[in-house]
């Protein structure tokens, strides 16, 4: 790759950015006004009643039609797995893909319940893949060991980015009303926790959490790792595109890039735990209207999940103590989305029903 | 009612809670067993993985047809209304069941989106009620103003047990599967108050909340109207029944009873927020295995839901900040217990899939 094409990347990325407004307060308001109608105390239904709102300010519509809902799975290998970071072998990664591509893993089951559909991306994954399902995007194979060099060059995490954000871009054409963020990475919460790291300041000790079932000597050796990453990547906390490509991940870059496309179509996009949080993390500070966009779902075991999601200004739905990423949560939630929508289209008004007010 | 009646009723109630066995440890460990040959890591599943586990030893049944789903929403009215407890009139008791039984409240709308049959009871409306799919138990017209008084009568606290006990008895009979407690009554926080205060020890002004949506003074007042009910009524607090009697609610009683009639059938019952659980609690003191069957859903704002729960020994799936009660927050968690049981029996395990493991 030649210099030109990274001006060129960087180009397509700003300007997709700068197609990213604020969510449209007026349509909040009126989806707020037509809620205060209906029978029941105002306020009483909590975050359900906020989401209805968000909802009309992230698409303009009092009802937006989220009937078509896309779940991305972005997978990719992590160089830093040599460090022996995690409780599962690097090889579980395209094991994993072949699952979801045969509809067998949590997400899948999940997904069909939801009604949704299942992309599954290999961004990075470091195996040769072969699928009629599979969407290849494979920038890499796999990042190098961030503890001894950076993961990857700019250039490569600014082509996972762009792979996400036109992939949404693509979808958000093809009618899908809503998007939800899932990935597979043996080793991606460790990229994760150091890019929540460098961006928040929250040390690695905090940051790294247990990942898909570590004891606690590993977890100290997992934030150590992170710690020695950061030393020797120096990262640079203003620049995320430098820090993703330093010490994240290619499916973590290419879930930024997702989040930036959704929110650049005006789509509501549903962030499943602590590595799409991460991810979404990078695109507030790339874009920070792109966080009225996020619908938060659940907060996972991973410690450091909840101040994350604080960082980013979100607050979770669901509390399920899950810790497997995929999506699962965030497809869970999609529920939650539609039952916020239909009490907004379905319930009484106060006059139709001849009900008092306080 | 002479003194024969409440011997039979206390004796009728003695042989129900005598059928209440503790959860199939066997039947539980089988779906633990199950469940950690799926394509994930131990546990990552979190309180969804649990879930089935307990859902199997609740019925005995590894797959339980949870298919047939009721709603029962509890109906009556508050004496201590007439102390200025609520934001609400009294009038909207009837108003609001009216509401129920034409399907246009928060609690319908979630119910067919949960696909899930309403029953809605009235206990003690102090309105004449006439609708063709109204379940009249009128045991009273409303409670008597607690601080004044005992609410009611023991003998009607144990006919309002019983009628709620005998409702899910006949609808597990005919194949209802899992049972979701909902309630309507204005002034019902403070009656549940009144009873987590005594249960509990937790003192009135910890137990009462804003309800649906009093000021902080008025709140006080609450506290305040609670602890004069209790100082002049002295419940007895090893004697739950005595407890629902002297400051308590006649829904809040049916409750108690629905949820010890689901336990007695092997029923799993999807407990709402603070004023289901407040019946829960006195459920469990009077069966403690009762608490097998019980499924927290959510947790309210009211501020005493949190410590109430825990003294149960429940924890909530969802953190949306309703007050809303009709037993929305519970049917919306019937999602999640339909995710539990999906997960057990469409996810891929290690050996089919051939995923290594960890």
């Amino acid at each position: 790759m030649t210099c030109e094409n990274v001006t060129q990347m960087e180009r397509q990325l700003r300007e997709r950015i700068a197609q990213i407004r604020p969510a449209d307060e007026d349509a909040a308001a009126a989806a707020r006004r037509h809620s205060d109608r209906l029978t029941k105390p105002p306020g009483s239904l909590g975050k359900l009643e906020e989401l209805a709102a968000r909802l009309a300010g992230m698409t303009g519509k009092l009802w937006p039609d989220i009937s078509r809902r896309a779940v991305l799975i972005m997978a990719a290998d992590h160089g830093v797995c040599e460090e022996g970071v995690s409780a599962f072998p690097p090889e579980v990664t395209p094991q994993m893909v072949l699952n979801f591509l045969e509809g067998g893993a949590a997400v899948n089951v999940l997904a069909r319940q939801a009604g949704a559909d299942v992309f599954c991306v290999d961004v990075g994954v470091n195996a040769d893949l072969s699928h009629p399902r599979l969407i290849d995007r494979k920038v890499r194979r796999g990042t190098a060991d961030m503890a001894a060099g950076p993961a990857m060059e700019r250039e490569e995490a600014l082509r996972a980015v762009l792979a996400g954000m036109e992939l949404v871009a693509g979808l958000s054409e093809e009618g899908y009303g809503i998007f939800v963020t899932g990935e597979m990475g043996i080793g991606n919460t460790t990229a994760s926790a150091a890019i929540v790291s460098v961006l928040t300041g929250m040390p690695p000790e905090r940051a790294a959490g247990s990942g898909t079932g570590i004891d606690e000597e590993r977890r100290k050796h997992k934030a150590a790792v992170i710690g020695r990453a950061i030393e020797r990547n120096k990262p640079d906390a203003s620049d995320p595109i430098d820090v993703l490509a330093k010490v994240g991940g290619l499916e973590i870059a290419a879930l930024t890039g997702a989040i930036l496309g959704a929110a650049s179509c005006r789509r509501p996009v549903v962030v499943d735990g602590y590595i799409s949080s991460a991810a979404a993390l990078a695109a507030v500070r790339l874009a920070p209207a792109a966080a009225d966009y996020m619908i938060a779902s659940h907060l996972s075991r991973e410690q450091g999940h909840g101040p994350l999601l604080e960082a980013i200004g979100l607050s979770p739905m669901t509390h399920l103590d899950m810790r497997l990423g995929e999506g699962t949560g965030a497809v869970l939630s999609l529920h939650l989305v539609d039952a916020s929508l239909r009490l907004m289209q379905e319930m009484a008004t106060f006059e139709s029903a001849g009900v008092s007010r306080g």
